[in-house]
């Protein structure tokens, strides 16, 4: 499934074309870095004899012996003749460094695959595998087991900073630059392969194509390699600029929190959250639930620890008096002991009860995991016997092996070196811990529904009026009130429905704004009359006269076709509440029932589907068949870009599509 | 107006009572750091003649000349009789660091309080002032500008940790223990005086007399020194966690935002919070508005910046294509130039387009703040060359004292000290600049309306029965529909009220969860068919018939008496809208109409109230006169200390309090 990557991670030899001996160039930067390892490298270069002091040859086609990975570093106009040596050499990796190529890249792209070989970038910033000391990038990089890949060289840089102050580096780094061949998904299946990589970090401006990069990412979920991808576009200046950055179409926010929903993905928004929730993810298992103990070695950071998981959303339950009274036989009498758990400073007359009370509070049923929030690490600064202690109490914390993330203020010392070692997380900040903790404890909540599989595509639609729409949509199961299309007076009288109705002039500018909609009318007469005043003041081609609908609440459903992602279903509340609420969800289409409810109830507005206080429920079911529905008949046309039926009004006993329109592609 | 607190941090000379040798005491820790000024200072140890190879007295009462300052560190049997010796010898300042005094504590507070005397504590850690060089902690502090006052020692020695990495520390620490005779108030004006103090920061578990509390801190404010507060209890645990850890009264966390808005207290959550927000105090202007310039050396960072600007809800506007050309002008060709801003890998080239482009968006009128961020800071290690220019664009930038922001992954470079000694805020993740800058910019745009006085008592309220609190409330001018309480049938029809009405049986049982209100009862008959059925079936002591009233939208407006705080106004939405938003804003009372219209506006549903296509806009002044009313009763009646009126019906021609309830003080 996955393409074979083993020229790009683990070449036998390497070749530099472009090395050079000026300090201010990649292609410097990238030899040195090239001649750490074992392996053979070969340096290349048109005029000089020797770079680095190390021979050169002046082609790829003067190496002596086989190269597998060919790095370009030259400028644009010598980048097609390199690549062609090294073709012709039999290379099997090219790493292009070089950027603006413009519209040669994807020509170059082609020969590189047809020959069976492989092409990172151009426009990229090196590559990196620790397993096989393979260093082919500009920069110094802490060894460890995220795999990096990413379109920015800049955030894999800063990523790395917070992730070695946590003791954590890279296994692999690929730089994806403008992924003329391969791709952020060829990358994470490559990495998710990977023995010494146990999570992968992804900065990715463009998706390219996106159902197979989010099918990517969910192999490598179940392969129990979380995937973070830190992803840009949620306001217009980052789309800006991304298109001026790698020319990138960037995706709508919400169309990738479906995608990250649907794979298992997790979203973060900056290189700092990435590395806490990595440095979570490869040391904590996911809480099974959210009920959290504090323990703290001050009120103060017990009070604050408490406050940011209740804000949180978690649970800091107060223990039953028989826990209470555990933790306190082990604690001086000022202590705290109902949760937040507090040892009054009884820290450094008795270091042990660090690593008791953590214990009694893992093994606890009463809560699933254990916050440690305070000054401990910095008690061995009072003396060698306390200093030992705290070692110690370190050790036993991270032998528990239960579901403990560590907050401390002196997160540089030994005692946190031995944690993050025995495979404990540690905060710096205690709202650094409580996210992490809050995010791993949905993680562990969440089951990903997997990216649901697009069916054959379907003869299409031709026309998207309002009643071509309608039919087309009933047909494919929407629920519609009885109405008909009239455009004389003759077809309004023949018009057999129940009354009130409403009448609508169609076409695009003769919306309700304009007074196009004419709402309960109650007569044959008062509907002359509407129709009269209608035609005279706006004269549209036609009219849809339809049965009112009881309504209990208004939702908006649709559909869009993503560029990158393709179908997504948008659900949302309608009237009132759109203004008020300004809450919608997304996920990727076709959906299935059980997703449709579950989208439908994760809105803010939920009490509005499940009534509260007297107020009913309505008919979550059959508004989750509209989205259902919706979904499949955006999957099978790809030539819709667009529909949205809005409102469609839900009550206890049913839903109904009171309005649908339909955008094709251009 | 403020106490005078010279003899606590700037006294003449200081004595410890219960020094020693113990390298786990206290007053071990106190001693060697009072050694180290070079005040004269008497160590007092009953038994020992020499501590820290010093002579010591046996009592405060054998001292040789006079002692401003006695820190008492003794055991608790012991630690009123050292507060008799220290008044006896005329000492102005008692430092209490033992803990454990129970209730005796507020009898030594009134002896030293009439001594003419103050008291620290007791239970804190001690009193730092680095403008006199006074040192009685525990611990070494970095010094700086930012007094930190504190109910927590070991939240002052965290927040000190980011405070130092931000160059930061403090000018004062004072330890505000169980606060007996010192509060937070007296150590607010305190430090609001103190010259070498620009910004202070307070942890507090319990406000003792809020208000005071609140106008200590505005006055701090007018005195252009900002109060940063970090508050705890806003959830349940930490109520629990204070009660245990200083046996605090936890204010709710919406009462301690009503008074921060009030004095223009800046409220935080953690202590990493608070040395983010006092860094950007102490270095930038709060800017005149949300528009914001990113300057980034990397695309990556330029996204990443604008989307958690643009999330935070700041504006990264597009540049006219003037400003465009401007910065075009300074950077190379495939620079992204209408913002965000990306040198694109021009930094090596050109270190010097930092500054000149800074200055650029600095000086343009089109943005309100510039945020600088990505690698600046790095380019030193390129080489000397680079080493120097990148300094002396650094030193540019922070000539222009421009409202500049600064986040670099090189947090720790010279360059970025060079920033920070030239007053730019640098911020080491871009979440924290642009959480910073959010909270200055909205700091710009909040004028403080100041802390409220309450006006003197009124004669207290009997009796808090339905009619008896309408009789009350509309006396003070507040609006109720035409209606009468009811006992009998004759008093039924002896009411004059025009249809339709609504009966409602009164008494606490009586509410419309058990059928006690019937609404909409349109003749004579149906509201005798109600009293029948309601009498039958509730057996009330009275009942209330009232005329109904329209709606548009309901409210929820009621005061409370806060036991720290005294009367604060809520305001939220009711019915549906209340389930649905869970949105309550609260303000210090009494409000001005103009306060009490902000409150209104300030609620995530405003645009109920303002109207929105088509749906009109409702009497907001209307709704604030009931506000004002009531919250000008609360004041006046410190015996209610609860009055909710739910709902409050409010429509495009005014208000209507459709029920009102009273709590009295037990």
């Amino acid at each position: 499934m996955s393409r074979d990557l083993t020229a790009l991670f683990a070449p036998r030899s390497v070749a530099v074309v472009g090395a050079s001996d000026d300090h201010s160039k990649y292609g410097n930067w990238i030899s040195v870095r090239a001649l750490r390892g074992s392996r053979e490298v070969h340096l290349v270069n048109r005029t000089r004899p020797t770079v680095l002091g190390r021979p050169t040859v002046p082609s790829l086609r003067d190496v002596d012996g086989p190269v597998d990975l060919a790095v370009i570093t030259v400028p644009a106009q010598g980048f097609a003749a390199a690549v062609d040596d090294a073709l012709a050499i039999g290379v099997r990796a090219v790493v292009g460094i070089t950027g603006g190529l413009g519209d040669q890249q994807d020509e170059i792209a082609r020969k590189v695959r047809e020959a069976g070989a492989c092409l990172l970038g151009p426009n990229c910033l090196g590559v990196l595998d620790c397993s096989t000391n393979l260093e082919l990038t500009s920069y110094d990089f802490p060894a460890g087991q995220v795999a990096m890949i990413s379109q920015s060289g800049n955030i894999a840089i800063e990523l790395a900073g917070p992730l070695a102050d946590a003791g954590l580096g890279y296994s692999r780094f690929a730089s994806l630059g403008n992924q003329a061949d391969l791709d952020a998904a060829d990358l994470v299946d490559a990495c998710a392969e990977h023995d010494e990589t146990r999570a992968i970090a992804l900065y990715c401006e463009d998706f390219r194509d996106g159902r197979r990069f989010a099918r990517a990412a969910a192999r490598a979920h179940a392969a129990g390699k979380p995937v973070v991808l830190l992803a840009v576009g949620r306001g217009q200046a980052s789309a800006r600029g991304a298109r001026s950055h790698t020319g990138s179409l960037v995706t709508d926010g919400v169309v990738v929190e479906a995608a990250c929903d649907a794979a298992g993905i997790e979203l973060v928004s900056t290189p700092t959250e990435m590395a806490h929730l990595l440095q979570a993810l490869l040391r904590t298992r996911p809480p099974r639930g959210r009920r959290v103990a504090v323990f703290a070695d001050g009120g103060g950071q017990a009070q604050v620890a408490s406050d940011c998981l209740e804000a949180a959303g978690m649970d800091v339950p107060r223990f039953t008096p028989e826990l209470a009274a555990d933790v306190a036989a082990d604690l001086p009498p000022a202590a705290a002991t109902e949760n937040p758990v507090d040892v009054a400073g009884g820290g450094e007359q008795d270091i042990g009860c660090f690593s008791r009370i953590t214990a009694t509070l893992t093994e606890t049923g009463e809560v699933d995991a254990v916050l440690l929030t305070g000054f401990f690490g910095g008690y061995g600064e009072y003396g060698p016997s306390l200093a030992a202690g705290e070692l110690a109490a370190a050790h036993d914390i991270a032998a528990l092996k239960g579901n403990v993330v560590v907050h401390t203020m002196n997160w540089r010392s030994l005692a946190a070196d031995v944690l993050r070692e025995g495979g404990v997380a540690v905060y710096r900040s205690v709202e650094d811990a409580v996210w992490a903790l809050d995010r791993l404890t949905r993680r562990g909540a969440h089951v990903p529904p997997g990216v649901p599989p697009i069916p054959p595509a379907e003869p299409p639609l031709r026309g998207n009026d309002y009643w071509t729409a309608r039919r087309f949509l009933s047909s494919a199961g929407l629920p519609f009130p009885p109405g008909a299309e009239v455009r004389t007076l003759a077809e309004l009288r023949a018009a057999r429905l129940r009354y009130p109705v409403v009448l609508k002039a169609l076409g695009d500018d003769h919306k309700s704004d304009r007074g196009g909609v004419v709402l309960g009318i109650d007569t044959p007469e008062a509907l002359e009359d509407a129709w009269h005043d209608v035609a005279t003041r706006l004269t549209p081609e036609a009219c849809s006269v339809e049965e009112m609908a009881d309504t209990s609440v208004e939702l908006i459903l649709g559909v869009r076709q993503d560029l990158r992602f393709g179908p997504v279903v948008l659900a949302g509340f309608g009237g009132v509440y759109a203004e008020v609420l300004r809450d919608n969800r997304c996920a990727l289409g076709p959906v299935s029932k059980e997703r449709a409810r579950r989208l439908l109830l994760s809105l803010r507005g939920a009490p509005l589907l499940t009534g509260f206080r007297g107020r009913p429920a309505v008919d979550v079911d059959a508004a989750a068949d509209v989205l259902v529905a919706l979904s499949e008949v955006a999957a099978a046309h790809p030539e819709l870009a667009e529909i949205e039926c809005n409102p469609v009004a839900v009550t206890p006993h049913g839903a109904l599509c009171l309005d649908a329109r339909i955008v094709l592609v251009p």
